[in-house]
């Protein structure tokens, strides 16, 4: 089979860094063209050294870069980039896997309000796909153009889907109108930018919250949460930065109904994710480690209910630039194209 | 005035060097002596050398240390040492401040259960005072053993006080069975031990929950909440281990009651610590550092409401080691010997 | 003795708030004015917070500062300021320390390279006295322009000082043509500048030298090292970054001269530095940890020969923002004002 | 081709994960064996929970491991274990790779001076090949027992190798007899040990030299300068430790001949390396980056002569626990069995 044509919009951050990593060691996947309108002609390894004489491309300004001769175009941009560009790449037969968030929220109002800027394409963020293989696997075999997940929805997602989905018309196992996200990432979260808040001699040693009053992945978690409980659903989501490279834990806290005190939570969680590769349910009493996903697409859960109460308490550990941004683009781009889906996805978390 | 002359019982440990720190630039306190069975003869400024030129004290066996001259002995040790010592101590009229747990608890079954060991002194317990000083001054004055708060019960009493206290009779602000506290700690909170998981190669760039199922300081929340709650009080507390020095974080979350909708709770927290010397309620909108607090005894206080909606959240930080440990008892003996609270305590924390 | 009014140019640096940390515990100082174009009106305590409570001053833009009532300005700008405003400061009696580099190098030509830029008062440079106070302690006393050295140079000049200096006619101690110093420093020595290389994600969990083919600091060593030596000096420096806050590592190598093998390198050592207030000579055999120095002005220096062979090992630490920048600037002022040489720069360390 | 079946001897250090983390992704490896006497039982996932789902394996009590079944056998051991196993493993026809010191010194006198302990074979240790594979290439291949270098050791000699080999009768490039090694390493370079120095709380932010009087790698290293020079080599080594977790930089510094003023050193680094597929000599001007290789076999190597003068800085990098450990035994097991060099070690390094 004939490699898939690869580019990237935008390959300067963190996410496009890693997408070079990973897709680098793909066994089906050729990187075409890599573009940056500021770093044209540089070759990507001299700005990232750990890809010398793994990675030969250098950077082409976007008019240079024929992507329309690629097979899939990953977008690692700010927000707005993908939209402006996605009606010519479909017309030329390219999918789609936009690493921002201009295919995330289906609600437009929504959209506009948090990113200030009007939508380019409602069209096609309607037949859009939310890339979060293990809420929409089907889908993302058939779609032309993926969104890619937030790093803080991928991790509140994947550990409420359980408590949530398919509750329709059954009584319910949680409280869905106080639910609490209590999530602390990495520096790297915040990418590749030049602001002072981020400086080493700034974020380390240090713990701060922040976005309490409002944040751009609290509507699209919101958004996702609704879909798959079928209904309103209240969230409080408090974001905070951790002194660490990589990583995100989110500690989610959802009040058990009366009516399912009964319930196995961990037997549930177990057969939710039973079949999932990337998702791992582990054993009771667990307090899962952001450094045993390190580099690696890995999620890892444990449930945990103190004193047998009413409180349920989630944790949830992810490496955020990998199932929190790049390797689950990888995985999408991989059920798009008919790959196994942990095609390329195999490596190890590095520990220590 | 003659300076306090003051002992420490095994000052080997993170809050003993800390103690050091403290009093060794105190106007009123004079170090006589401090204790390690183990470093008997070595001069503390060898084993830490910041107080080299500062502090000419060595360490010396209990037997030596004559600790009964002292004005007020301070116990920097495991649990279950400052008890087996309190009776002797206030026999020859020293005073006691322990940084342990033996005088935190009143309800002695919850003590043996979480420390798994009998409680020495009864009698002692009962007349010992709990060190919040926000809590507890007056009483605090006229103490000959204190009881200083652990790290994050500190941290959670300040950040739930304004919400719970004096509310007897009164319509509730929020419910008190479903509080939450989700804690992040620097490492020194686990102290100066040689153990596996507190490893630079085990925590450094890593983050994660633990003790979710139960932790020592658990109780002693709950008991001092229901004290100035005057009622029976619901926490879920989880504590998580941040790779940082110093520091704390505590994220606390209380739905406020329905009726209490109207409350201007900024102004409450305002009100409520007016007058409190190491106490911040920083402006609307702020989120705390742990650095801006950082070698200091300061705590800062935000409180959010998301959305205007009825999830208070209480973000709350502090150094550990000092409001969180030695700063806290140095502020207790203070209060406990006439002096100006805030003596010997004035630095201004270290950012960056 | 009615306070010293001091005024400060430019406070947003790392070296601004840390001699705000500084002169706000200062018995003898009153800050009387801070400047910022920028930020014009703010509260330096919502930049720095840290000093809320501490500090009421709020930046004030320069044409308001009233700089000329001062009794001191300190300079905490880039390079090239000091110099453009010494003369009007001088001629209304004001004195000033620059913690640039506008006064460090005698030699014009040399400022010129390394900064790009004409010096603009050659006069007030020639007054000037180097601000290294265990060199020149005399001269500062009668200063009216003092030049605070880098944080480097105070290392280095500090490590080599009792090998080279006094030696014109005598026998060298050292072969002062091989000298090396391979130093490491905290990120925070790079500045608080919203730069990419500097970010937490790119400088955390990794090391690496700059500047190997040279760097301002090299001249500025060489200048006072020949200056005390009397002679030419050969010195590779080779500057690191380290993933830490603050602090500074010096490790310097001197080939001894056959001549002076019998020398009791550790003596010379000790009794140079007898009777320094903030230099600590260790005992033989110890390796001096950046923390034991950090947040105080102490330097700490071991002495070592590996194999009692021909090469010496000079270690050295500093807090770069201390001794290393902010904490001598305060040093200078002390003595330029016949205050005792240690007003205000107490602090014990903090460790951990 | 069958696996090879490869036995581990104490896999519960970080030698060992690092181990299973790379042969887990081997192509021609297969995990038959891995030894913990303490840990009897236990799935080597539960201690390193990056591995759950990729190696099965348990850790078994070394009589139960039937180690003289497997192909190779890899000694993740302290000191002293290997040489104790050695002849019953080679009677069995089991290759040996010992990642501790007991084939790394041909000098039996300097073995028991450093290791404290008589060597159990001597005639083993006579037939052993020290594993530095771009030094030893062809004698490993024939190799039953390897001597798998230090991490220091692999940095200092790959960085003097070009400068000093093969010049027997030649003039000679540098003076061999005034050679500086001044090294820093990550935490994980002290092991998996229960001891306070390596505590988070103790050497985060922090930064110190040690072992300058002497240190175990100081002989390994002089005695193979010495067989790759042919004759006598002086050489000052500081080892550092340094705040980050994986990682090595050595920053060599070497007196170049008067004859040799007009060699192109940058070219001879490049010619000496040009065919070796984990050694990276970077362009002129170079400063590699620890991060560049964490988590990879590659090494960095950057030569720089400042000002042009008589003085040559080599800057080398490599993550410790790959080539300078686990990665390096890999690669030797690859070629004591015919595989391509560079099997299962292909990954790309993981940056940021």
């Amino acid at each position: 089979m004939a490699k898939i044509k690869v580019g990237i919009v935008g390959g300067t951050g963190y996410t496009g860094v890693e997408l070079l990593r990973l897709l680098s060691q793909h066994p089906n996947a050729e990187l075409a063209a890599i573009t940056s309108r500021k770093e044209d002609g540089m070759p990507v390894a001299d700005m990232y050294t750990n890809l010398r004489g793994k990675v030969d491309l250098a950077f082409s300004s976007p008019d240079k870069a024929r992507l329309t001769e690629c097979d899939v175009v990953f977008f690692a941009t700010p927000h707005g980039v993908a939209m402006a560009q996605a009606q010519e790449l479909l017309a030329a037969g390219v999918k789609i896997i936009d690493l921002a968030a201009d295919f995330r929220l289906q609600d437009l109002a929504s959209f506009e309000k948090w990113y200030k800027m009007p939508h380019a394409c409602p069209d096609v963020l309607r037949e859009s796909v939310y890339g979060l293989v293990e809420l929409n696997r089907e889908k993302i075999r058939g779609a032309r153009v993926v969104g890619n997940p937030g790093c803080y929805p991928t991790t509140v997602l994947l550990g409420l889907a359980p408590l949530l989905e398919g509750r329709a018309g059954a009584s319910p196992l949680v409280d869905a109108s106080t639910l609490i996200a209590d999530c602390k990432s990495g520096v790297t979260g915040a990418g590749r930018k030049a602001e002072l808040h981020i400086l080493f001699s700034e974020a380390s040693d240090n713990f701060k919250a922040y976005g309490v009053s409002g944040h751009r992945h609290h509507p699209e978690i919101v958004e996702h949460l609704q879909t798959l409980h079928g209904g309103p659903v209240g969230l409080t989501f408090v974001p905070h930065l951790t002194p660490m490279v990589r990583g995100m834990h989110s500690t989610i806290y959802a009040r058990i109904d009366p009516k399912a005190r009964d319930v196995d939570f961990q037997k549930l969680f177990e057969q939710r994710y039973a079949d999932e590769p990337f998702v791992d349910v582990m054993p009771v009493g667990s307090t899962p480690e952001t450094r045993s996903v390190r580099a690696s697409n890995m999620i890892r859960i444990a449930v945990h209910r103190p004193g047998n109460g009413d409180q349920l308490v989630v944790l949830v550990v992810q490496d955020n630039l990998v199932k929190g941004a790049s390797g689950q683009a990888v995985q999408n781009m991989n059920l798009m194209f008919g790959l196994p889906e942990d095609a390329g996805l195999g490596q190890v978390a590095v520990l220590p």
